[in-house]
C-alpha cells in the first residue's frame, strides 16, 4: 500500500539509532552495570505450591563470610509489603504463606554470587504444606482452599464492582459484558455451535531475564531495572518505601525484550528492600528459569457458543472463559477485561453475553503478554468461524467478510467505533496466500484468521525536546527501548516535525530523575501516544524558533518558514544552531520544547485509543505419518495506519508472528499438581529459525487513519493473534482434523488423524 | 543586617540537600565510579621544561601484559589536538615539543593502575632540550626563545586587538585600560607613591584532584568529569572529536572543590582521546602532585604608582602588572582583563593608565582561581593605600572612605556603575575589628582592606522545573555542586517561588544529555544567573498551575492563588500533586516549567552583572623573635545582596578567607629554572585549622540590591581578596615593617625586623 503523503524522514526505514551500540556489543543492559560497592543478590524460592511458612532461620547463612544481608519477612514489618497494580495482593517476600513454587521466601546479598548461592543452602525454612489448588477447576470446587483472604484493589479496579475477591472465593476478577438477548438470539438462529478451546500457559522468554540493581538510603532510592514501566515502578516504590517521587530515580538502560513480562512491578520491590537492608547497592539478576517462575501468560479454557443464520449471518454469542491467573493477580483483571472484548471479535453480533473469569491457582502468577487476552480469545473465536463455515458450506473468507465490522461500526456500545478497513486487510491476506486456489487445488492446506484487539493504552505521556546551539537535538521521552525501535521512531518524528535530519537527533535511556513522565511502554502506545507528545513538544519548540527568527532577522512572525534546519524569511536564512547561539548571545544556550498528552487533551481519550488489527494467512504441510506440521508460508497483514519506520514495523510484526508460532506449535508450561515440570529452555521449547515458515511475509496497511502522528497507530501485537487459528484452520482444511487445544503438537495431530485406530 | 522582606524558605539556613549523602560517605565523586570494562589511565609527563620531542617508542610498553592502549601524538593526527578557550594553544598530548615540566607526552590505558605505571617506565621518549624561559623577565628579554609560533584565538579574544601573540613574542595577552591623562594627574598630585608588589604562584589544592572517565565510540562520547564547566567541555569535545552536541554526554557527579582549577578544559580532551584509542572506557585520576602540575594561579609582579593630594584625594594611577601565565594561555587573557579593573580599585581616580600583561614561561599553565586576578591586584592596591595613609598621616580607614566609589558612581566608563554600599561595609568591618581603638591602643595590630571585583559572568542559563503527581518537584539545572551548596540554594528558590516546602524539591547531578544548558559554574554566577533562570522556570510552571487550577476547579484564572503546595480559589483547595494527577487523568503526569536567561532577556547584560564586594579586617600578633605572625582575629564582610542560605554564605566566605590566609602566610609554588621544587603537600603548605584565626567572623550585608533572585548577588570570591593586604597592613601597623612580597613568612618578617643587623 502506498503512503499518501510526502515526508522527509517519516516513512523511511532509517537505521536504528541504537544500531551501532547493539551490533558492537556496547549497548548496556541492567546486568552489565557496575555500581561501586555493589553486592550480588540471590533469591531463595519456595519449593511448595502452597504452604505456611512456619519459621525462617538465617543464623548459619549470616555466619558465612561474604554474606552482608539476608532479607526475610522480618525486614518488611515497617512497610506495607504488598504490591500490585490491580489488586495489592502480592508480598515482595513471603509473609505468612507461599502460594506457588518459585515464590521468594528470602533473599541474600553477598560480596560474590557464589557466596550468595551457598548462603541460600544454609537458610532453614520450615514449611507446613497446605492443600494445593492446582487448576482452575480445583479452585472453583466447593470447599477449595481460598488463596487470598483480603485484598486491596487499586486504581480503576478500586471502583469496579466486577472485582469479586470477597474473601471466600478464588475468583480474582470476573468480567462480564452483555448486549441484546442471547437466549432470543439462539432461538432465532438456524444453527448453534458450541465448542471448547484450550490455550496453554506460555512463558515470555525475553533474551534478557529481568534484572534489577537498587541503592537505597535516607536520601532516596535509585533503581536500575530492565522494566518497561519505569514511572509506574517509581510511584509504587515511592509509596512502599515512603519517599516523594522526586527522590526515587528509576533508570532503564536497554532492555532485551519485554513482551509484557517486564510490565508493572516484578522483582523491583524485593531488590529495593534487599538493598535497604544491606545498606549497599545490590544486583539481582534472574536466570531464565527464575524468569519463567516469575510471570507467564494466562492459560485459558474457553467455551464459545455462536448462533448463526443459514446464510452465515452471526446472530448471538455466549462465551465463558476461565483464565488461570496463578497465585497473584498481577495484570489478571485487566487481561480478563480485554479478553471479553476480544472473544466477542470484530463482527456484527446483535446478541452477546460474555463472561471472563480470572481464577487464582497455586501456580506462577500470570500477567501481561503481547496482546493481553488476545491469543487465547482469537484462538477460540477464529477456529470456530471455520467450523461454522465448514458446516454451512460457506467459504471461510466469505463468512468473515459477511460479518466483519465496517469502519465506523461499533463492536460494543461505549467504545470507539471500528477505525480500520478490516475487509481490505482480510482480502489482501487472502490474495497473498492464494486463497482463490483453495477450493481448486485441495492439496494446498490454507487457513486464515482475523485478529482485532482494543488498545486501552492510557493517553498520558509528556516529552521534552531540546534544540542545542549546533542545531542538534536531544529528545527526552520516557518510552523504554525494549528492542522495538521506539527511540528511532520518536527521533524520526522529531526530525520530521522540526525539519532537520535524523542524524542530528538523539535520545538516551530513561532516568525518571530527568526524563519527563510517560505512563508506560506497552499496549502498542509509544508511537501513537508518546509520538503525539513528542510532536506537541516540537510544535512548542517551533513556535519559539519562529519568535527567535523574527527577533534576530527583524521580520514578522508570519514571514518565517522553518525547514531543512534553517529559519527562512525571504532571502534570509539562519541555521537553527546559529539562531540559538545568537539568541542567547554566546556559543551556547538551548531552546526547550515541551509536549503533553493527557486524557483531556492531545488525543481522543475514548477507548480504545485505536483498534489494533491484523490478519494472518497460513499454508501448511502435514506429514500424516508423524503428525508433524510444517509451515510452508505465513502472511501477516498489519494495519499500522502509517509506518514511520517500515522496516521496524515489519520486524516487529514478524517477531509477533514468530512468537505466535511458538504457542501454536511448540510452547506450553506444564504443571503437575502445583509443581512446574519444564521451567527451563531444554524442556520448554521456544521457536527457533528452523520453525519459521519458508516464506514469511508481512504487509503493512497504511491508510493514515490512526490517532497518532501522521495517522500512525500502534502495532507489534496484532501479528501474534491470528497465527494459531490460521494454522489450525489450514490443518483442518488439509486433513479434516480440528484440534481445539494448543499447542498443535505432532502427537495431537497424529492421534486425531488416527482417532479410530488409536483413541486417546 | 536584617533582611527586608518576608520569605518562607529563602533566607533560612536550611540543611544542605546533599548533607546526608556527604556525611555518610555515600556521595559519589568521579573517582568513585565504576564503568563496566573500564581501564585505568596514567599520564607520562615531561621531565623537561622546554624540549623537542624527537621520538616516542612504545613497543616495549605495549608488550607488557595488561596494557591495552598507549596514546601519543600519532593518535591525534586525524583531529585538531589543540584546545583552549581564549587561545587554542594547548595540545591534548605533546606534539612537537614540551613547554613545561608535567606536560603530558604519552598516556597508558591498562587493566590495572600498577600495570599502567610500569608501562610508563617502559616508554622511551627522546627529548632534545631547548633553552628554558624560566621567568617573566627571561620571557621578555631580547632574543628569548618564543614558546608559541601561531595560535588560533577563540571567542571574545578572536576579535580583540589586544591579543598580541604575533609569533615573535611571549606576550600571551596585553590588557590596557586608560582614562584621563596620568602624566597630568601625577603633575597635579602633591605626593606620588610608587611601589612594587609580588604575588607567588598558588595551587588550587581541591580535596578531589581532577579526575575524568571517558567512553568514546562511533555512537558518541560519554565523559564523567570533576569539572565545573560541563557544557563548555561538551562543546569543545564535540568540536574536537567531530560529534554533534547531542551525542556528547558530559556528566558531573559531586565535585570535591574546584576554585577555578576545574574550569574550562583540563584533562578531558586527553581522557577522551585515550578512551577512543583504547576502544574501552578509561579513567584518569590525577594525584595531588599531578593536579599541581596541571593548573595554578598566576604569580604577579605589579608596579603601582599613585598620585594623591595632601588631603588624601586620589588623582592618578599608573599600574603595570606582569602575570606569569605559564606554558599555555588557559584563562590567562581573561585573568589579565579582570586584573586591570581590579588594580584600578573601587576608588574615584580621574587619571589612570593600566597595563596588564600575561606572559608565557616554561612553567605550569596558570588560569582561573577564585577571584581571577583579584588577590594579586588587591594585594598591591590595598597595601599601597596604607603606605599612602601612613605617609600622609591619615587614618587608613578615612583615606579609603574619602575615595571609595559611592553607589551609582562609575569605576570606569562603559561598565555597570557601583551597585553596592562600600562605605557601609567598610565601616562595619572597622567597627567589628575595634578600629576606634587602633590609635589609642597601639599594642593592637589592626589592618583593613577593601576588595571589589567585577563579575563578568555570562548571563546565559536555562532550567527546567518538573512538578510531579505527588506534589514533589525535580529541578534540572546545570550548576555544578562543587561543595558551595548550589543545589540547596537553587532548590530553595524553587520551593519559595512555587510555594512549597524544600523537602519536596530535589536536584541531581548534571548530565548534559538531560540537563539543560548552563554556561558554567564559576564567576559567582550560579545563584544570580542560574537562580534567575530557575525562578523563570517556576514562573512558567505557576502559570500552568493556575490554568490547571482554573480548569479543574471551574473558576476564573484571576481567582487562583498558589501557596503552601495548594491551588486555592475561594474555599476550594487542591494539592499540587492531586491537581497534576487530575489534569492528566491518572495517578501520573507532570507539569514542566522552563526558564531562560540570556544576554537579551532575564537579567541586565551590562557587565559586570554585579560588583562583588567585600572587606577584610585583621588583628595580628607578631613574635618579633621569630617573625611568626599569628592571626588573632579576622573579620570578613561580604555583600551578598540577599543571603538565600545564610549559613552557606558564611561558610563560603570563611572558606575564601581561609584560602586567602594560605597565600598570605604559607603558600608558594617554587620553581628553579623551570623545575618545580615543591609540587606536593609536604613541601607546599596549605592552611590547616591551626592557621585559622582564633576569632573568625563573617558578616553578610543584605541590602537586597543584587540582580539575582530576591536581590541576591554572587559571593564566595570576595572573602579571599582582602586577606593579604589586611594582614600586611596589620603587621605594618604593629611593627612598622612593610612586606611587599607574599607569602608573609616568618623569615621575611624577621629579616625585615632585623634589616640592619641581617641584610638579605
Amino acid at each position: 500500500m502506498t503512503p499518501k503523503s510526502f515526508f522527509a524522514v517519516v516513512g523511511k526505514s532509517s537505521r536504528r539509532i541504537d544500531a551501532i551500540e547493539k551490533v558492537t556489543g556496547r549497548a548496556k543492559f541492567t546486568g552489565d552495570l557496575e555500581i561501586p560497592g555493589m553486592l550480588q543478590g540471590k533469591v531463595l524460592r519456595s519449593p511448595y505450591p502452597h504452604a505456611l511458612v512456619e519459621s525462617i532461620d538465617v543464623t548459619q547463612a549470616m555466619n558465612l563470610p561474604g554474606v552482608v544481608a539476608i532479607l526475610t519477612r522480618e525486614d518488611v514489618r515497617d512497610i506495607n509489603p504488598y504490591y500490585g497494580h490491580c489488586l495489592r495482593d502480592q508480598p515482595l517476600i513471603a509473609i505468612d504463606r507461599v502460594r506457588y513454587v518459585g515464590e521468594p521466601v528470602a533473599a541474600v546479598a553477598a560480596e560474590q554470587e557464589a557466596v550468595a548461592e551457598e548462603a541460600m543452602s544454609l537458610i532453614e525454612v520450615k514449611y507446613k504444606e497446605l492443600p494445593c489448588v492446582a487448576t482452575v477447576e480445583e479452585a472453583q470446587a466447593p470447599g477449595a482452599p481460598v488463596l487470598h483472604e483480603q485484598i486491596e484493589a487499586v486504581g480503576e479496579f478500586h471502583e469496579l464492582k466486577s472485582v469479586e475477591v470477597e474473601g471466600r472465593s478464588n475468583i480474582c476478577h470476573h468480567e462480564h459484558i452483555e448486549d441484546g438477548d442471547v437466549t432470543r438470539g439462539f432461538t432465532e438462529s438456524d444453527e448453534v455451535f458450541e465448542d471448547v478451546f484450550e490455550f496453554p500457559m506460555i512463558c515470555h522468554y525475553s533474551l534478557e531475564p529481568h534484572t534489577g540493581v537498587a541503592q537505597a538510603d535516607a536520601n532516596g532510592i535509585t533503581l536500575w531495572t530492565s522494566s518497561a514501566h519505569p514511572f509506574l515502578i517509581r510511584s509504587e516504590i515511592a509509596q512502599m518505601f515512603g519517599f516523594p517521587l522526586s527522590q526515587v530515580g528509576v533508570i532503564v538502560p536497554y532492555v532485551g525484550g519485554a513482551f509484557g513480562g517486564k510490565s508493572y512491578f516484578k522483582i523491583e520491590p524485593l531488590v529495593v528492600a534487599l538493598a535497604r537492608k544491606a545498606g549497599r547497592p545490590v544486583r539481582v539478576e534472574q536466570t531464565v528459569s527464575e524468569s519463567m517462575l516469575t510471570i507467564r501468560r494466562h492459560s485459558a479454557r474457553c467455551r464459545i457458543k455462536t448462533g448463526v443464520k443459514r446464510d452465515g449471518t452471526l446472530v448471538a454469542r455466549e462465551a465463558e472463559m476461565f483464565l488461570d491467573t496463578g497465585a497473584y493477580a498481577d495484570n489478571g483483571p485487566r487481561v480478563a477485561k480485554r479478553a471479553a472484548i476480544r472473544i466477542h471479535g470484530p463482527y456484527r453480533i446483535p446478541h452477546y453475553k460474555i463472561d471472563v473469569l480470572a481464577v487464582y491457582t497455586n501456580t506462577v502468577p500470570a500477567g501481561s503478554m503481547r496482546s493481553i487476552g488476545g491469543p487465547q480469545s482469537i484462538w477460540a473465536l477464529e477456529s470456530q468461524m471455520d467450523i461454522i463455515a465448514e458446516r454451512l458450506d460457506i467459504d471461510p473468507l466469505e463468512l468473515r467478510l459477511k460479518n466483519l465490522l465496517k469502519r465506523g461500526e461499533h463492536l460494543k456500545a461505549g467504545v470507539k467505533p471500528m477505525d480500520a478497513d478490516l475487509t481490505m486487510g482480510l482480502k489482501r491476506a487472502a490474495s497473498l496466500i492464494g486463497w482463490e486456489e483453495r477450493s481448486k487445488k485441495p492439496q494446498r492446506s490454507l487457513g486464515i484468521a482475523v485478529g482485532v484487539s482494543d488498545s486501552e493504552a492510557s493517553p498520558v505521556s509528556t516529552a521534552i525536546v531540546r534544540l542545542l546551539s549546533d542545531g542538534s537535538v536531544i529528545l527526552m521521552a520516557g518510552s523504554t527501548e525494549v528492542g522495538q525501535g521506539t527511540r528511532t521512531v520518536l527521533c524520526q518524528i522529531v526530525a520530521e516535525e522540526l525539519g532537520t535530519s535524523l542524524g542530528k537527533v538523539n535520545m538516551r535511556a530513561t532516568d525518571t530523575m530527568f526524563t519527563p513522565f510517560d505512563r508506560s511502554t506497552g499496549a502498542s502506545r509509544s508511537t501513537t501516544i508518546m509520538g503525539t507528545a513528542v510532536k506537541a513538544a516540537v510544535t512548542d519548540l517551533r513556535r519559539q524558533l519562529v519568535e527567535v527568527g523574527a527577533e534576530l532577522l527583524k521580520v514578522e512572525l508570519s514571514s518565517i518558514e522553518l525547514k531543512e534546519g534553517q529559519i527562512i524569511s525571504g532571502n534570509q536564512k539562519l541555521d537553527y544552531g546559529k539562531a540559538v547561539a545568537r539568541y542567547f548571545g554566546m556559543a551556547g544556550g538551548e531552546l526547550i520544547g515541551r509536549g503533553y498528552v493527557r486524557a483531556g487533551g492531545g488525543i481522543d481519550p475514548v477507548l480504545p485509543i485505536f483498534w489494533e488489527t491484523g490478519m494472518g494467512a497460513a499454508e501448511v504441510e502435514i506429514d500424516v505419518e508423524t503428525g508433524q506440521v510444517s509451515l510452508k508460508r505465513y502472511i501477516s497483514i498489519a494495519d499500522v495506519g502509517k509506518a514511520i519506520n517500515p522496516q521496524q514495523c515489519e520486524a516487529q510484526d514478524e517477531g509477533a508472528s514468530m512468537m505466535g508460532i511458538g504457542h501454536t506449535l511448540l510452547e506450553s508450561l506444564q504443571y503437575d499438581n502445583g509443581q512446574p515440570l519444564n521451567p527451563n529452555l531444554v524442556d520448554y521449547r521456544v521457536p527457533t529459525f528452523s520453525n519459521l515458515p519458508k516464506e514469511f511475509e508481512t504487509e503493512l496497511i497504511e491508510n493514515e487513519d490512526g490517532p497518532g502522528p501522521y495517522g500512525a497507530k500502534g502495532m507489534g501485537e496484532s501479528g501474534i493473534v491470528s497465527v494459531a487459528p490460521a494454522i489450525a484452520n489450514a490443518i483442518a482444511h488439509g486433513t479434516g482434523v480440528r484440534i481445539r487445544e494448543l499447542p498443535l503438537t505432532p502427537e495431537k495431530i497424529w492421534r486425531a488423524l488416527n482417532k479410530e485406530k488409536h483413541p486417546e
